[in-house]
């Protein structure tokens, strides 16, 4: 089977470019295996070389693949070096993932006639499609998420503030073999619910109050993404009414999920549904994003993305209504897409009531 | 007093720039105390902007300062936007901090004949000198910290693994109100301990071996960062060795910091007391960097840096000594720096026996 190195070098065949600069942490990571890299260079046929500072250099030696690894001085010019790789393997034209302006302007001027050429989609199209190594990673995250979830479920205490809870279900990730957390933990409640992304406060958690808790773990790199909603104590009526729109339309979504579907259609499945209960105003984000190595990537299911769904695609499906000055609900799972339908990865149960 | 939009708004009084585009999350942050914006855009008289997606919308509303906020609609074009609001309040050149090529080349082409200058030092001259409200922020992120460190010499026992130790000490330090952590905990025992970024694996730590633990906590967005090195039971005298010569180096660095010092001459004066030990080549990392809302930033401390200490800076002073095959040592505190010396704000205690 061909490394992803190699995959790369076959894109670049068919295209005009003779070599790709990878300068993304994550997308080094994904070719050579190491997190930590500065620049690796990629050129259609031969080997890959990875350029890394001191403060990594041994490490790298140690556990990067697919590529030889070059030490960078400190004070010394990396572009003037990776220019003078480029002439040496005589590339003409090279692919870039992402680079900072002042910085794509000092290579280019390192690189005299060899042309760079933005071309991120190129190694978007490897990453957005998993391998089975990746979606073992994700699945084990997705488990390590819901623990987070039962944990959270059990530790929810009148009284207890939301940097607590974190504190407790972050540990329990992290006891299990979490490496830490995929994004920045939330626990958003009463009022602070109807946020979309309302962070994690010193708030103490009333009964009876909406409560956002979106959370995920990370395992070899990869991440997974669930948010459940609480209420400690019995739901009042409304709460219950739009915690089942919410889960509905969530459902409806998944049911869509499938190899060839139009993103956008999924996304308009949940929104319908969310639409005719007169919350349409109420749910002011896109239903889902990809999920891997960023906890946000490729593909976007929201009501403009051009993006086609295929087998090996992980995304969350993660609708919401937000109500301001009441509160919000949300819930999502990671999601795994097939040949035929999907796989929720987050399995952690709908209960509203805690 | 001034507010930070004001004060960047002097500074372009100074420059031919008529505005300023902020896009890095937490620069924005820096000056309209809100992190999820999109984008800043600050005029060199008037009220800056602040484009926020549908998403962060109401958050925004609610708690950014020194700016009105704009919603930017899903599907909507924020260049043509910020485009149209620079003409209207006719800027004719506009500095930004950090705009990908990409997306530099794409709002170049919406703006036309307004003018796109890459300008990032501009904000790093005002986040570089840390105010009483930041300074108060990071030496709560350090005092978090030091309960990390404390939990780590109280936990450590034969057959803990890396992954377990980060555990109880981010427990310890999110139950106190750390928002989670500022960087990827390293717990790096045995061997592992002589990278220098060894990151955290499930490996069992045992007695007799060097253990490197590098952790910090967040508070109000403000990072620490702080590295003790531990050996469960009685260290040998080779470990002793190593670990008072990094010791005296930090000490010897931490004496030289003070407003007005070169950088460079902190850096010397710890890497000369490694060197003249015999270990000048296993000391592959700078001195230390800049900590505030990024945990690395302005100014650097090593042996090419051109900056300049002054009173306001936060930095950390952490020699190291890496022996690939036996281990590593290094010892780090975020000190902050004033007009006559130094403080540190990191305070545990330097025990390699626990």
């Amino acid at each position: 089977m061909a490394n992803r190195v190699q995959l790369l070098q076959k894109a670049l065949e068919k295209s005009k470019m003779e070599g790709y600069l990878v300068s993304n942490e994550n997308a080094i990571l994904y070719f050579a295996g190491f997190f930590g890299g500065y620049r690796l260079l990629i050129p259609a046929s031969g080997e890959a070389v990875l350029y890394v500072y001191s403060v990594n250099y041994e490490a790298a030696k140690e556990i990067a693949k697919n590529c030889t690894v070059e030490l960078l001085k400190r004070g010394e010019d990396a572009d003037k070096r990776l220019a003078g790789m480029a002439r040496k393997l005589k590339l003409r034209s090279i692919g870039f993932d992402s680079l900072e302006f002042s910085a794509h302007n000092k290579l280019q001027k390192a690189l005299k006639r060899i042309g760079l050429r933005s071309a991120s989609q190129m190694v978007w199209d490897l990453r957005r499609v998993k391998d089975a190594s990746e979606i073992t990673c994700i699945r084990r995250a997705a488990e390590l998420t819901d623990v987070a979830a039962k944990t959270a479920a059990e530790a929810l205490k009148p009284g207890i503030r939301e940097h607590e809870l974190a504190a407790e279900v972050e540990y329990a990730m992290r006891a299990r073999g979490s490496e830490g957390t995929a994004f920045d933990t939330i626990v958003a409640s009463g009022p602070r619910s109807a946020f979309c992304h309302g962070g994690c406060t010193s708030r103490k958690i009333q009964r009876g109050e909406l409560i956002q808790f979106d959370v995920g773990a990370r395992y070899c790199h990869y991440a997974a993404d669930l948010t459940r909603t609480f209420v400690i104590g019995k739901p009042t009526p409304k709460q219950r009414r739009m915690y089942e729109i919410v889960q509905q339309a969530q459902e409806m979504a998944f049911q869509e999920i499938r190899n060839g579907v139009k993103a956008r259609q999924v996304d308009a499945a949940a929104r319908k549904l969310i639409e005719k209960n007169g919350f349409g105003e109420n749910f002011p984000h896109g239903l889902g994003h990809g999920v891997g190595l960023d906890v946000h990537e490729q593909p976007t299911l929201n009501t403009v993305s051009k993006d086609i769904l295929a087998t090996g695609n992980v995304v969350t499906d993660e609708p919401g209504i937000y109500v301001i000055g009441y509160g919000g609900i949300r819930i999502e799972d990671t999601v795994v897409v097939k040949k035929e339908g999907a796989e929720r990865l987050t399995k952690a149960p709908y209960n509203l009531e805690v």
